[in-house]
């Protein structure tokens, strides 16, 4: 007879390209089933999600389960040349992102690269960081598939967004 | 006569491939003078460095006037095939990041790619993290420069270490 398979130690699945950005928030590609202990693990609050395609049932079932709150500011996942990012929706998501009241919050598109890597690159704007290191972050996540309008974007972003003093994050 | 230059608005400039590792830990490769005023903005309390070498007197300077305890666990920066790390060195500096009295702490070696990396890969498998997601994230700082032998001794390192019930991070 087949002998019982050994125990294995429970091991926690962060979402594909998963990364802390700063405290309080995250990002990562679009989180399934296996991501879910690991999402409760960390203790994620809220979810801002980056495609305009309707959530995801079993996500939108996990975020019930677990109180996760879904902002949707829906991005179209155009290629070059095609990209053409709305700034208002970029800017209507950082302001959900300086808001601890938000926190911990996770960011995510499909894959993590470009969407989620011209909202981080805007908040990154916000903190005054230098556009070099800006670049290199959003490379690191991008990969090969590395799209220069992304960082023209990025680089043209005007990061002065109306923020609510009371619920600034400490960074 | 030559125009005084425009005013430019300060920019804060993280050291070269910096990142949030969880609450409480980032990594980096090693900081220079321009990467002063982020990591005294971000209030990092210590340094892990993981280099043999003496640390730079600016650094130790920029050390002693804020108030950063540095903690030097050397690790050599052999190339494949000729890696061969010490895991009691490994173990040693892993104690000091599952302690929050050294909170916020920023890892670094030179590069922020090879020791740094098994630091952190070594900090996954304390939290239980799949190894997949944990190969994934060393190859993201790695780049082209995955080293086999690395991985190899994230995957056989033996994550059990004598931590201290009181002053454990939360995740």
């Amino acid at each position: 007879s087949i002998p019982p398979p050994l125990p294995i130690r429970r091991k926690f699945v962060p979402p594909i390209n998963f990364s802390m950005v700063c405290p309080g928030i995250c990002r990562s590609g679009y989180p399934n089933k296996k991501n879910f202990p690991f999402l409760k693990k960390i203790g994620i609050k809220s979810i801002l999600y980056l495609c305009p395609e309707e959530y995801l049932p079993a996500n939108l079932e996990f975020s019930r389960e677990n109180g996760v709150h879904i902002f949707q500011y829906g991005i179209e996942g155009a290629k070059e040349p095609f990209i053409d990012i709305p700034e208002d929706v970029v800017r209507e998501a950082l302001v959900q992102l300086v808001d601890v009241r938000n926190h911990p919050v996770l960011i995510h598109c499909n894959k993590g690269k470009h969407r989620t890597g011209v909202i981080v690159g805007s908040l990154r704007r916000l903190m005054c960081w230098s556009l070099t290191s800006i670049f290199d972050e959003y490379r690191r996540f991008a990969g090969a598939k590395v799209r220069m309008l992304d960082q023209q974007f990025i680089e043209l972003f005007n990061p002065n967004i109306p923020w609510n003093e009371d619920y600034l994050p400490s960074w």
